[in-house]
């Protein structure tokens, strides 16, 4: 059994901060669709492997790079002049028993598949060129992944690593995460098409009042002229404001494209949806976190999990499960405001025996009775690592 | 007024010789694509051109290349391992008056289109890859377009270059020409969906004895096994079979796949419909010449025409040009039973003004009398060359 | 004037924690290698653009993407079977007055300097071939330049951005930067040219002991065998620890290659002193923070500062300046024995006005007497931010 | 024992015609270079081969792509701005027993080392970039390879192919190949380091008048200014007047570089020495043909030879072989004045037994007294077509 540390946090709580931003690039970001890219890939390659070899084969596929294109947006709908272009690299076993394995196809398949279901005003087949460039892993990966994933064996943590979460969301954080939720949803979208999926959300609270500033990409085709855009503006300002407001009991404004110059109609369109279209590159690893957020005022992560193996990666599982547990223990214990759990990996030992496991929390009466109801989710969570890897494939976590 | 010298030929009929080689790479054949992609890329600038700046722009878009993917053909279907991948190189005008031109796009949406509509096989978004690689030409050539193209100049050619042509195809190529043609038809295709558009043919006549060896990828989707497969290689043979004895009287026998090796259902099936799906390359220039074939026993020019430009390119413009004129003679003067004409250009001189213009006669009769008659319609095409543009951007020629 | 908060730290030390985890990727790991090609990039950009244009224009090349070869290596010397490859991306101007600025080829030559300067076994020629792929910025980020860099105003924030920096560095943070500085510096080198220069380091602390595990690829040419392979391996650690030893007076342990096992002759030898030879890939942005570590128990900003523009990227100018301002604040004023500063910036305002300057200090009486003196020094770093670009020319910080 | 027909020349020579083309792309071109890159590869290979595998195990590279570059030509020495990049094709072998073999390395240095041998002034770590994309071919062919390379059987003709040959070169042919080679002898360039690699050479001869035409790129660093120019090229069009001379008895005029303009100080000047520095692209098999010329009024074979198998390739092997054996019969024959030989391959026989071995003679005497000698040469010649490969490692032919 991990040794589980329980404190309380000493430090006072963000939202009493004078000072927070919080950010959030939303799915239609260059470095979200890396992100998005690599993660979806290393869950088509892991079901393949299930597939094909009965267990998740080594692979590694968190390096990702698109290069934007050059494009000529119109009111009413301009074209692409050269197209998007994007690698995406790493290691993944591709033959078995002599048998080659199609994992070249199955990037640019799913990533076509992903593009299309959540950027669908890229023209798959003419905007975007998708290079995989995958090498494979050394053979002795190979056995290491029949030992663990087919005799069941608990993984090793091959690395010293690190992870952490909270919980809960403050207002700020709900406020960024849930209005980029919203402004791409499907129900959205479908009433207001002239809003891109690029949609990139600042918050920053001064004391009291709380700044949303909203980088979002219009689509040109559903855009007559530069009143149509302004009016369209005026109604997602709107909404945004509403929907902020029902969040929070400060003062809230929303201010959209603030680059915006429409005497000269220098506005912010695209033909796609995304900025990527002309000129803004992207990779894995420089947008948002393992919670959906870039919160530079809360413990952050560097690790870059999307696209990591979701049975060995030892900074994807602990990042991933140090969040899951930090929402169990606020959710589960009503008496704890706010925990913070950080975990750390003992390199060579099963990664259901960190060497740290550290729970902080807030709480408003003696931490002694709950101690070890806490302890108990704690471990749950731990036991439960080995299988982590499902949750990943059941896209549980917010890693895009 | 050009100098045109007429004369009879002195060498023997090619189809009195003992040996005779023809041979024809089909549409779906790797090098065939390259020159289909670059002749339809250099027709879609040329429409672009016309139409954004009213004349055809510099452009020679004469090079390309092909990198055969990886595939893993099954009969029932199988599916594709690694894409197909094309670069379409060359220069062409992307900018006018500070304007961006979409040269990218249109090279990949071109590309696109024709692979669609010809090699139907090929799912044209996960299974091949376009990467445009074109570069501006220089601005001179920006003023030498506008002074031909829009004050109506005739232009001056820019090389001493050679063009054959002749006409008309004898026996063995037109069993080999329209043989492919018959094969990748759209009426042939219906009835015959397993048969992919990767045929080559080979026609070799040992005096009066033509062999017909068929290289034909079957597509395996539509091929349930290896007797299916056989049968279905029997029913083509028989197919081919009748259509060549229409074409000639003498004998003629049809080979198809003789790699075959049915016993260990070693057969040739593809994802796609060609070669270019495992391994086979191709470039531009390496296949078919202008009239469609690959005739080692009669004048050849190295020429690769595909994808030069339609306006100012002398050896496309005088190689499709000699065939025309060759083919005119022969079919407005009954006695003539056999031209070739060579045309040499002067290099700064108007294109209107070769330095040679030889056509060699095959003629039943006195060539007295005709000469004038041939004389005349060598002018009239002579006189046409600034107009030949027009029909390329109607694919008058067979370029692929 | 900006505001300028100073309060004292209300979190204990981080050397006083339980746990804490410092990380270095040393100069050859394929992360810190896209940092410095990047940042090297940017820097030959600016100095070409300062040349030839009088001012730095429009550049932000912070896209980078390694992709690793494949690699034979054997004691005494292997080859390289298939080259790295790297990927340079960004904006660039390269046009000025309608003459082309050549961005491509100083991308290859500056990438070439840095790599025979810092990674000797690399054979530059043969063993790694760099893609340039700069796209011009857009027209109007020219005048902008042209306004900034020529007339001398100062440049307003463009984003919401966020800079953290802390001083000065403790026991394990020293241990972990100088080791790697000294096991890659060239008297070490030369000495022991077998060690290559990706090396990267953790260390992590269990209330009084310290582990230091070091990955370190060494040289194939310089290893006769596996036994010579041990004895160096133990040379090295010996040297680490005494050095390492000097540093701090708590328990402190050096491994080395942890992975090998000398009975099957597996260990971590290379043919050019980098794993980037086999396999690893690297990205900009994903190694070390501004002040060369990466460091989970302090604050850090995502921010990959490495490839960004000089003069306007306000991550890059906030983070740098935070960090410089700390170190001042604690190297000038005696009694303070920490700092951290956090800047954030104002949308559309200079960046010379942030809308928070928070200094927290860790100190050992009482405040009042010393604010003054330490807003001093903030005011005047805040002043000098408009001249950091130059700071960055000068590889004043370690980026990398 | 082959059947051999002997038989003599039926159309008049090509020297009496009244017109006659011969054009040679000299070593700095990029379709040379291409064919060069090929060949040098198919030969590294081989020997690679040879050294791992006691034979030459299969490979096929014979497609390549060069893709000009961007250059900043000056008087006095101009830059480069964009690299040159050539794509390297085709298919090899790359693994012997479990052994990953180095093809992807060995193409990189071996175009690098004949580049820096040939075409100098390239700087091969800078200016160019070297893309190898080989595949490993199927593994029915190593075992094919086995049988005849270490078994020592006759290989079968893969295919129903074409060479044809003849000899000698007449005046104007001599000519022109002479004259490239004088111009790209280290002797020459030595003297005359401003002369470029990139040297075309058209003759155009009408009736007894011969007009040289050359198109050579001057490498800037070595030339002051437009005068200099002029004088350096007054200097090298004397000393190939005086070359042509004493190869012929017609008249003769040399034109360099026809298209320069003095006065507006355009001239043909070049960083490198080729114009695929500038925009030219380039591919294997749309240069000189296996003798080293472009002849288009003798019979040409389309095979692109360079860069194919030379154990198994027919036609390269064909078509070398009919050369070969016309030189040969022209050489010892004295009453023989001129030689074509053609060879058609029989598919699925060995090589050494064509169906078609046609020797052609011009002669002045009997045909019948020499016919057996004619016979008999032919015979060995047939005989050591298995040992041709032989001939392709040594570079024998004239292949680039």
């Amino acid at each position: 059994m991990a040794k589980i540390a329980v404190g309380t946090l000493e430090f006072p709580k963000v939202s009493d901060l004078p000072v927070e931003i919080v950010e959030r690039k939303g799915i239609g970001h260059p470095d979200t669709i890396c992100d998005a890219l690599a993660e979806e890939l290393s869950i088509a390659l892991s079901e393949l492997y299930r597939k094909e070899c009965g267990a998740i084969m080594h692979h590694n596929v968190d390096k990702a790079l698109l290069i934007g294109g050059i494009a000529d947006p119109r009111f009413g709908g301009g074209h692409m002049v050269a197209p998007i272009e994007v690698y995406l690299t790493g290691r993944a076993i591709n033959e078995l028993n002599g048998k080659r394995l199609p994992v070249e196809e199955l990037a640019i398949e799913t990533a076509h598949r992903w593009l299309k279901e959540n950027i669908p005003n890229i023209d798959i087949s003419n905007h975007i060129i998708i290079h995989p460039k995958l090498k494979p892993g050394s053979k002795d990966l190979v056995e290491l992944f029949e030992r663990f994933q087919i005799k069941g064996e608990i993984p090793l943590a091959n690395d010293t690593s690190f992870g952490v979460g909270y919980a809960p969301f403050n207002d700020i954080e709900t406020i960024v995460y849930e209005l980029e939720k919203a402004l791409n949803s499907k129900e959205f979208k479908k009433e207001h098409p002239y809003v891109g999926e690029d949609i990139k959300i600042m918050g920053v609270r001064n004391d009291d009042y709380i700044r949303i500033t909203i980088a979002m990409a219009f689509v040109d085709r559903y855009v007559k002229d530069v009143n149509d855009y302004m009016e369209k503006k005026e109604i997602v300002t709107n909404y945004a404001y509403s929907l902020a407001k029902k969040l929070t009991d400060r003062t809230v404004d929303i201010f959209i494209n603030t680059a915006d110059d429409p005497d000269n109609e220098s506005v912010y369109i695209t033909v796609t949806g995304t900025s990527a279209e002309a000129g803004d590159d992207g990779q894995v690893g420089r947008g948002n976190r393992v919670n959906g957020l870039i919160t530079p005022y809360r413990p952050m992560s560097l690790e870059a999990a999307a696209g990591k193996n979701p049975v060995s990666h030892i900074g994807k599982i602990y990042n991933t499960a140090a969040m899951d547990m930090a929402e169990r223990i606020v959710s589960e214990i009503e008496e704890i405001e706010e925990a913070y759990c950080y975990l750390v990996s003992q390199i060579g030992k099963p990664i259901t025996e960190p060497q740290v496991c550290d729970v902080k929390l807030r709480i408003n009466k003696d931490i002694k009775g709950i101690e070890e109801e806490v302890r108990r989710i704690a471990q749950e969570e731990i036991d439960k690592l080995p299988e982590t890897w499902n949750k990943f494939l059941k896209r549980h976590f917010r890693l895009y």
